[in-house]
């Protein structure tokens, strides 16, 4: 029987490698990173390498997609604003938001995955404790899927799959370390390239996932708070 | 008073500069232009900057989203896929069809908006009289507002705004008479750049539109068949 492909979205981060090894469960897979002007692109392209080549990708498509860079307003793409420190629990937005990029993200995975011929785009979303981005949550990728449904030719059937939208860090860990993900590859650090930082809002929810899964997070980091 | 400020959407076709004149009447104009690899770009690009020196516009932003070239998919972007001749009465969607493209010309534009502080986003889509595009239809416009309004911060307000969707050309082209709008600076060919083919998709739907408005297009071509 011929197994159906997916699009997976893998940044680099562990998100994104626990996604994919939820994804190869049952589907071909088709890497889809975006280098969108962040600053530890170098960093997260390596980890994105390494996952596929763990995962034995089918396909594989870096996109340029550096034009948030000359759109700015965001600490991640902006060098004109400062990456924050941790403020995990604030309910602010914090400045590391890039405006709508999830949804720039899914159209460029719809574009492919309609051309390549995928049925499935998984994204390593997560609404629970989250940063608290607005395109983070549950009913933004059901909006989404509506818009797929429509914007596509009628032969294509394309869905968005979050398997991570309603778990916790630490749940993703466990889940991860259950299916045997690779996140001794993974790069989550906002800021560096070469340790991770241990402060930034990233580093920070990594580095509380693991404490409260009760498990050593295998990456090594510059100073390594408790959080 | 404060005027408030709207993002168009300028191609430098027909279309979208007649869109340009609608918001002008009303808006602030922020002009946003893509770069996706069509082979007439540097001929759109030109238009794009008359239009904009033309309606003044306060900011413009050409992105770069050639990422589609490498997707694929299409005979606008694709050069392995000829650029078909019209056939403007067939219910088939044309080889022309980029996969999904104008929810990423949305998504881009929306960041933007959010960036800028803009209220609207204007977009020169006809559903009436198109090519058959999947993406061109109200509904899917409907469902992309809904997008914005989960998908962006609380206090953004974003709408879309499609003027044109239920107008057909030759009613499009009375309109942009009407307000003045520069249709002679305009470009809508999908294959050449120096005279227009007068034979793709886009040539013949032009042309067709300005018979049945009874007005003589301003733009030369290299041969006018009559639709």
């Amino acid at each position: 029987m011929k197994i159906d492909l997916a699009v997976v979205l893998v940044s680099g981060g562990m998100d994104s490698c626990v996604t994919a090894a939820i994804a190869a469960q049952k589907y071909e897979l088709a890497f889809l990173h975006l280098n969108y002007g962040q600053k530890t692109e170098r960093r997260e392209l390596k980890s994105f390498q390494d996952i596929a080549k763990f995962f034995n990708a089918t396909k594989k498509l870096v996109v340029d997609a550096r034009f948030f860079t000359e759109i700015g307003g965001s600490s991640l793409t902006d060098d004109s604003i400062p990456v924050s420190q941790a403020d995990i629990d604030s309910k602010e937005i914090p400045s590391s938001y890039v405006p709508f990029r999830n949804a720039n993200i899914l159209a460029i995975a719809t574009s492919y995955a309609e051309v390549i011929g995928a049925v499935k785009i998984f994204i390593g979303a997560v609404e629970e404790d989250s940063s608290g981005y607005p395109d983070c949550r549950a009913d933004f990728y059901e909006a989404f899927n509506r818009v797929i449904d429509i914007g596509t030719k009628p032969a294509t059937k394309i869905v968005i799959e979050t398997p991570l939208i309603n778990l916790k860090k630490s749940e993703i860990i466990k889940k991860g370390i259950e299916l045997g993900a690779p996140l001794q590859l993974s790069w989550s650090c906002y800021q560096s390239e070469d340790l991770a930082c241990g402060v930034c809002d990233s580093c920070a929810l990594r580095l509380r996932g693991f404490k409260s899964a009760g498990i050593e997070d295998p990456i090594k980091y510059k100073i390594r708070p408790v959080y």
